[in-house]
């Protein structure tokens, strides 16, 4: 099954908690928008988006066609996927949990976004700085440490005892929890550094997926996008503390 | 099974998804933070929340017990439900579907809190009083009639040409947006009174669902709590426009 996955070109963004899985599993992909435009390109997601005759239309991407399925989503594809990539135990409570948790992120994804675009995705940065900086303070005082010491917990308390989120091996979780810690110190490289010695065990994630042989070519070659400034993490001095 | 659902008890929000489906099956459940404090109740909620011994902690309400598993985030337990309670079609497709449609909702949910409540959930709406006006002029303006207009488009394609949103016959999420619909009216009637003409399969779809029979029942229970001014769907005349 070659997979094609359609998100926008030029930002990592929700996309990429689906291309982690895709490349950490070597599954056969293609990242459409990413292809020249004789078949691909951002004019090729945009048809799908706008096309009448998509009986189960997305919402927006990301959306990952596989075969003849439509998912969208983030989560909805990462729950998909995980058993066929084998990256979530294949028992129906593990399958929950570990969608549970990635729920909790595409939460804390959205609360990210909101802190540099707190009223409207519409409007330029510049146009809600005095806002985003009162959420961005709340962010980094409530939110932030909420999330991570929720995560800290849950990979204490894994049963299996391991350096994993759920059960004894890798799963779409984790991928997805190095891809938090690393856009989170890029956006905020100081309330990081303070925040990150309390959670010894997702920075050691971080570490050790970012270390896995798949992820680490992936992270070193021209199909990892750098973080920038169109993106969910973004750096603003003023927003960090 | 005799589920149990835990969830704050003096208001619809996030649970309310939950209890319309459990209520339109007939299922048996209860409603843990509402039972007499002697065994439930809120400390029953926040005893579950706040323990040590819990493998697979929940990040927030609601989450449901079903037997041994404890499930989290609304979608993801509407999810399991769904085709236990005969309320998603079974094949894989469309709970996949159901479920990219459910999170859609929830997306929707978190923006409609936000409407008033843009900067912290924990402060009070007085305090984010001015940015709230800004952000709910946004919401009104441009990802109100996105969502409605997303929604009634799905409708419109639905391939079985029903008046529901999933395959021929009414699934949780058509009793969730029944809840939009209802919550919207309450929280922004005059931009509903605009908006709902252009988007007749919705209303319908409202009208049909609270005339279902055991929906009619709940209604008029004391079991459906109000809508009310700590919940999700609140109204303030300067966020209506």
């Amino acid at each position: 099954m070659r997979y094609e996955l359609y998100y926008w070109h030029e930002i990592q963004g929700r996309g990429e908690f689906v291309r982690l899985a895709l490349e950490d599993a070597g599954a056969d992909y293609v990242d459409v928008a990413r292809l020249p435009k004789r078949g691909g390109g951002v004019p090729a997601l945009m048809r799908f988006l706008e096309s009448r005759s998509v009986d189960r239309p997305p919402f927006a991407p990301p959306f990952l066609k596989a075969g003849k399925l439509v998912i969208a989503q983030t989560a909805n594809i990462l729950f998909y996927l995980g058993p066929r990539l084998g990256l979530v135990p294949k028992d129906e409570a593990s399958r929950l949990w570990a969608h549970q948790l990635q729920l909790t992120i595409a939460d804390w994804v959205a609360e990210v976004h909101d802190a540099h675009h707190p009223i409207s995705g519409g409007l330029y940065y510049e146009e809600q700085k005095r806002e985003a900086k009162r959420r961005a303070a709340d962010f980094r005082a409530e939110r932030l440490p909420k999330f991570l010491d929720y995560f800290e917990r849950v990979m204490k308390r894994n049963p299996k005892r391991t350096d994993y989120l759920v059960g004894k091996a890798v799963s779409y979780v984790d991928l997805s929890m190095f891809q938090m810690i690393a856009g989170l110190r890029y956006g905020f490289p100081r309330a990081m550094a303070r925040l990150e010695r309390k959670h010894p065990r997702l920075v050691a994630l971080h570490d050790h997926v970012s270390a896995r042989p798949r992820i680490a070519a992936y992270l070193s070659s021209p199909r990892r996008l750098p973080f920038n400034q169109q993106d969910i993490f973004r750096y603003y001095l003023e927003l960090d503390g």
